[in-house]
């Protein structure tokens, strides 16, 4: 009998490729697809919320699976687990609706953005944040993120050549956190274009150090056109946090 | 003219073989002496705090080395971080006195231990915590570790075959905090025998989930004998937090 598996994944991103299969480099849906086949001998197709970028980590990736084997939803996490590298992990696994789909079927998703400000590079921690010697003003940057939320068209913020039927998307909300030497920005939207939160964060960056000001952002929304806002941050800040359903 | 140029260490641990040099394998001191080399064609010894052993991480470990080059003490930092691998970094660099001597000068030393208790292993952070699938008693293990405040015969807790003079020492505070799956214990003493904070939180695990009562640690103590401590903690949850002068 055939049954549809969700399951929730983290992951450290820094020795893959990402999250989509590609030929004969190491990625998250790739060792995902070998592990439940070493289990189960089936060719599984593993459906994730969206591709992840090389470097790129998730602490709640979802994603599903069909298979016609007997073991319990619920005991997939361990077996999984069991035959995957020590940086994925399954975190848990269930029975859902045939139906469910982990990418049509997301309401929204969230990622997280983790700046490290100081003079020295981070050696620990040194995968999960982006470094920066010069510091950056948080209200600044707040002011500017808050003009971002609600529905706009995020062409500025999209990657060159991204095949989507549009642009427009909804930021339900924008939180920027410091602790220490570690700026945190979470961003939750219904859906996000390829290399969006990294565009938005290499913004809000210029936006931290005065190059721009906080009303810019709604310059560079108006404009449509990429070249309008800042640099693509680096992936290895980048988390994905939560997909909504 | 010779200096003395101490500085402030952060280290990664995963991938090396501990802090002191042996031959054929990386350690953190080998990769600081060849960076210093390649600075000051010099061939100084990096005289740290302590050692650390293999998969030990350090947020400030303290070392000095004497040298002749006329570079600025404060410019020590930058020059050697750019000859050093990215998993270890000079915090700070400074001119001290010539009688300064980062091991025999210490007064104290604090080093944090982190638990991740959870039904999963972590991928994220996985080379910073000890995982345990068992939940643990925060108070009990609070309670345990109030015992070993002050000074004692720490004998249960060293390593065997440790060359010491006096295996006294006078823990001065030890503080155990939980945040979500985290369970950090920082401890300060003003020294720690050869494998003493491992041995301890292998013994406050132990109490935590409920093997021994927090009163056994008072037994052992008494006991001066390793035989009756709990295991040794596995290295990768420890930190070398800092060094007081």
């Amino acid at each position: 009998m055939k049954r549809n598996i969700k399951i929730i994944v983290e992951y450290d991103g820094t020795n893959y490729y990402g999250w989509q299969i590609q030929p004969e480099v190491p990625t998250i849906q790739s060792e995902l697809k070998k592990a439940i086949f070493n289990i189960t001998k089936e060719d599984v197709a593993v459906i994730g919320s969206g591709r992840t970028d090389t470097g790129v980590h998730a602490k709640n990736q979802v994603a599903h699976f069909h298979t016609e084997s007997s073991i319990r939803a619920e005991v997939f996490a361990k077996a999984i687990n069991s035959q995957l590298p020590d940086d994925i992990v399954v975190k848990r696994s269930e029975l859902v609706d045939l139906d469910f789909h982990a990418q049509y079927q997301a309401k929204a998703k969230a990622y997280s953005y983790t700046i490290f400000t100081n003079e020295y590079r981070p050696a620990l921690n040194r995968n999960y944040v982006y470094w920066m010697r010069r510091s950056l003003d948080i209200s600044l940057m707040r002011e500017a993120a808050s003009y971002l939320i609600g529905t706009h068209d995020f062409s500025s913020f999209e990657a060159a050549k991204s095949p989507r039927k549009s642009s427009i998307r909804t930021i339900n909300k924008v939180d920027i956190q410091k602790e220490n030497c570690y700026i945190t920005t979470l961003l939750e939207a219904n859906g996000f274009l390829y290399k969006m939160v990294r565009n938005i964060m290499g913004t809000l960056i210029e936006v931290g150090y005065k190059k721009y000001s906080p009303t810019k952002i709604n310059e560079i929304l108006k404009a449509k056109n990429r070249d309008f806002a800042g640099v693509t941050a680096p992936s290895h800040g980048l988390c994905l946090e939560y997909v909504l359903y």
